[in-house]
């Protein structure tokens, strides 16, 4: 009988989630049935989403949901067999066994490092395609701005913007993210805990903002709405500014009254047609090295609960995974 | 000679808008050039979307812009003839010369009140047709809610969702304009003045909402965006909640994200395309009776001011004007 362990939440956090808000428990693996598979998992993707499931959705004393990257162990599945890599929304988890249909096998370049199959290539770089090339309608020659550009979505929608020709402005929190951005060729960067971003995004975008993909919300997406260009799109990747605190609230909607200007929510799903051309296009990139990309790496399980504070903290940089024993 | 009064801004307001911010002026009209028409306005349209410009964009000690629906008294022009219906935005004025390319001739069908075509023909119509049709994708069978149904827009939207096949749930802020609108044959009718708009529209959204047709803003917005389904649409075509007040904000723009809710300002330039279909249905839905409207008439340039602070305290039911001698 193998065994596994896996994050509980056991309290609803207010605000900021502590360490003390989760527990490991260790847990018995079933054996194997007809049609499933043993996944011991390598990387789990630490992502903001997670924080306002905490408030509703996740349940309590249950494997907190999440994403992660793993191989195939034990095998009695026929579309499935021993090291194949698998990707799966099973949880912050060692260990498990699932369904062979409830995974989704990766078919991995193995030009490249498999841990890009949970970022770059992963989800995280197809929301920042498709929301730049789908929801915002990203045309070349536009002026356009991304906020946590030196997160995991933000840095390649970053890059992608200026591949198609864009001129990119970001935003970031610190030093060492605003030269590593500039090393990507950003036209500029803004670190807005240094100046309110309303007037370094003002004296930044000195052409306006055509399209803004917007990660943060509140008063980054205050500041966005005073610079958009007529007929501007605002595509909503995240909101992590309003996922921990009683907020103030956007106070200058109505702004894109005159300006026209269209604020769309998204998730992937919304433009799985276009998942074979950002494969595609993004592999190159990666094998080129026009796509650059940075990763934190927490290790082990029990450090998955201080790797998702941290990143809401903002102390990541690039990708936040937890790494798991192989 | 022929003279005219008009209304000047004199000071900008805090808030809301006083009597003593304006002045009425009156001035000697030129003679008329070759190529100019004289007009003598009949009725003015008094709009909310006045308000944000008398902070930003109106200039003072100049007349106040706005729109107007005259006739032509003497021309010099060989498109126009005494007696010609126009529309102008020429402003707060009694009478007024202009070059004929400035007017835009009124094809006013005889068997409809001129009237008409400062509201329901008119811009108000538009815009709401407009709104509802291109910007909100208005389907049948959908849940639309309208905010402030009573008003010259709203109560438009609100019927031609209506004979377009939605359910129509609006909010108004009286009890005699509850009792207009449920005579309209909306589904359900709000008076946010008597209870939270959050709450009341939760009870009255039991389907939830795929357009929203929003005039207000703030609050109603919050509301709403807690109640849309998922690829949900909100028209914003005005947010008269926010253009006096401190806002607090909107606080709930997350919501956006995983309900995929696309938010869209407009104004009606953006679907001039649509105008010759609105203008066949609408006249066929006045004579048919299939629309009704209601107006609020001050009379007198004098009490133009006044027309524009009740409009914004909500005191009109329908289409606020001020109506001039002919």
């Amino acid at each position: 009988m193998t065994a596994s362990r896996e994050i509980h939440l056991v309290k609803r956090p207010d605000g900021m989630p502590r360490e003390s808000d989760f527990v490991v428990r260790e847990v018995a693996l079933p054996e194997l049935a007809e049609g499933q598979a043993l996944v011991q998992n390598l990387f789990l993707s630490i992502d903001p989403a997670t924080r306002p499931r905490l408030t509703r959705g996740q349940d309590l004393n249950a494997v907190l949901g999440g994403f992660a990257l793993g191989r195939v162990v034990r095998s009695r599945a026929s579309s499935l067999k021993e090291g194949d890599a698998v990707r799966a929304a099973y949880g912050y988890r060692e260990r498990f066994v699932a369904d062979a249909k409830h995974l989704t096998k990766v078919d991995a370049d193995p030009e490249l490092p498999l841990s890009v199959y949970m970022h770059v290539m992963g989800g995280a770089g197809f929301v920042a395609y498709g929301g730049l090339v789908e929801i915002g309608k990203m045309k070349s020659g536009e002026q356009v701005f991304v906020s946590t550009a030196a997160g995991s979505v933000g840095s390649i929608a970053s890059q992608v913007a200026k591949l198609k020709g864009c001129a990119v402005i970001g935003s970031t929190g610190s030093d060492d993210k605003v030269a590593w951005l500039k090393s990507l060729g950003l036209d500029a960067v803004i670190n807005y805990k240094k100046e309110p971003i309303r007037d370094a995004l003002e004296r930044a975008t000195p052409k306006g903002i055509d399209v803004y993909f917007d990660n943060v919300g509140g008063e980054h997406l205050e500041a966005a709405l005073r610079r958009m260009n007529s007929l501007g799109r605002i595509a909503v990747c995240g909101m992590i500014s309003t996922y921990n605190d009683q907020q103030v609230g956007v106070r200058n909607l109505s702004a894109i009254i005159y300006g026209r200007v269209n604020i769309r929510g998204f998730v992937a799903p919304d433009f799985m047609h276009l998942y074979g051309q950002f494969s595609k296009e993004m592999t190159g990139w990666l094998k080129n090295g026009q796509i650059k990309y940075q990763e934190t790496l927490f290790d082990g399980i029990e450090n998955a609960p201080r790797a998702l504070i941290a990143l809401l903290n903002g102390e990541n940089t690039g990708k936040m995974m937890v790494k798991l024993a192989g």
